[in-house]
């Protein structure tokens, strides 16, 4: 069975899920006047880390992915938690590495760990969970025709540093250490988030793609989305990884993931009072469906283009 | 590494544990004039899950095991979030049996799943996450000489299913029924804890075996806890089997793990006001230590048995 499958055999069961419907990049109770906000995202050694990531990134990044989701909804980032399961090969620096990353990771968001627990697996597996507060959600579904479409920081070199790796190819030392910054060590936009609560309509982080994550708040919105291509945050890095290897940088950013940006939909009036560096990429429309330049876009992931 | 060398590693590493530091059934954070209770526990087939166990109480089991450790705070549950590890091996059959599990287990707990994630994995996992509120804390530190022990319902049942189903004995089909019960479909103790929240002085679940978990409260509140073996709350089927096998049925109370009974500790005039059954089974003293009808008792788990 496909994740998408097993996934969907689940929700046919499980039809309470609290006073937000699953879908979103985190569920979310009502506590009081404010919304507390859980999220949980499975790491598995074998699928999910290139080998040259060290055991410190991989654990940095079990904090990332799950703080990014929080930050998703406009929360706050309160707490982590962690389950590991550990194959009876792991040597004990690895295992060490892996704590020293979650340990700079929860200092570099300031985050107490509440919980932890380990077994014996198979697979090295970091199941990392983080929960968050805000007096407003930020959901998936809240996009307006007229609304600006915008995203933090650039997009690309996530995918274009896993090309650089996965290819071998030959690139300056400044090139791949800023495709590599992103692919290996990227980090969450919480600040963006907490101030993004109330302000903007709708948002989502870049987990599996930009096309994906604006396909999804388009179909969960009922809106369409326009792209202007020209308007994308892309880096010189990634024209010249997409040099190298004959693709179109504008689909390098289109399709990378793990990217961990910010991607959100806000009323024109609102963006002066934004505190921090974004780009506007986009409208919102009537409608339905995606659209770059004027033409129909599929959302595509980057496992459709490598 | 053994599962208690990687723990020290990693709480080497984890100084930054919230607003009760880790060791307790689980973590808690202050929101405002409550406390928000989290737990994660993963569950590793392999490992974890005897062959007789249908996937539906394996699913139901990811549940307790986490919901347990809410209640052991005097925590009332509030939602459930899973991650699953699934082999390409499983089949649809078998993984619907967890989903439907785990939603039979959300309806008897009243709980709604917040957020679900899954993985390829070469284990089948589930790790459980169970948040909760309570206003007041139950912790394992908080017992006082004077203190009467408590124990919800009754122990050894698990352990004793183990045995009958790892060695294959013979017992009548009722006896069978009621340990195959316990150890196949245990339930958490959710309405005691709720109940114990703010008139306990001290509370954790039997995950690990009495011996064990008394040793906890023992070591962390500072104080000594006296036992008598004839106030064990034993039934007839753990004697049965006990005979069978040539065990002592109070090695097998006192070890038998996975019961999600509460133990609790109690000033002796708070009981009369307690609205649930439970046995007294001792009292904490001043000092240090177990005793077991007047003579030093080791803290044991049920590996240490069989």
């Amino acid at each position: 069975m496909r994740e998408s499958e097993i996934i969907e055999l689940f929700l046919k069961h499980l039809k309470n899920q609290g006073d937000l419907p699953l879908g979103d990049d985190a569920g979310a109770l009502r506590i009081g006047d404010e919304w507390l906000v859980a999220t949980n995202d499975m790491l598995v050694r074998k699928t999910d880390v290139p080998d040259i990531m060290t055991p410190e990134q991989v654990g940095f990044k079990s904090v990332t992915m799950n703080v990014s989701d929080v930050a998703a909804m406009g929360a706050r980032p309160l707490g982590f938690l962690f389950s590991l399961g550990v194959p009876r090969d792991v040597g004990e620096e690895y295992l060490e590495g892996i704590a020293k990353g979650i340990r700079e990771a929860l200092e570099f968001y300031s985050l107490p760990v509440l919980s932890a627990d380990t077994n014996e697996a198979d697979d090295l597996i970091i199941d990392g969970i983080a929960l968050g507060m805000t007096k407003k959600l930020l959901t998936r579904s809240g996009a307006k025709p007229g609304d600006l479409v915008c995203v933090t920081g650039d997009l690309g070199r996530a995918l274009a540093g896993y090309l650089v790796w996965r290819h071998g190819l030959e690139v300056p030392g400044d090139v791949r250490e800023s495709l590599y910054e992103k692919f290996l060590s990227p980090k969450a936009r919480v600040m963006e988030g907490v101030l993004l609560s109330g302000v903007a309509n709708a948002a989502i982080d870049v987990s599996d793609g930009l096309s994906k994550e604006l396909g999804l708040i388009a179909k969960m919105s009922g809106v369409g989305i326009e792209v202007r291509s020209a308007s994308l945050p892309i880096r010189k890095e990634v024209f010249e990884v997409a040099r190298l290897v004959g693709m179109d940088p504008v689909d390098i950013a289109l399709a990378s993931g793990e990217e961990f940006e910010l991607v959100f939909t806000i009323p024109p009036g609102e963006i002066k009072g934004l505190s921090f560096d974004f780009t506007v990429i986009g409208r919102v429309t009537e409608g339905s469906g995606l659209y770059l330049d004027g033409r129909p876009m599929e959302p595509k992931g980057w496992e459709h283009l490598i």
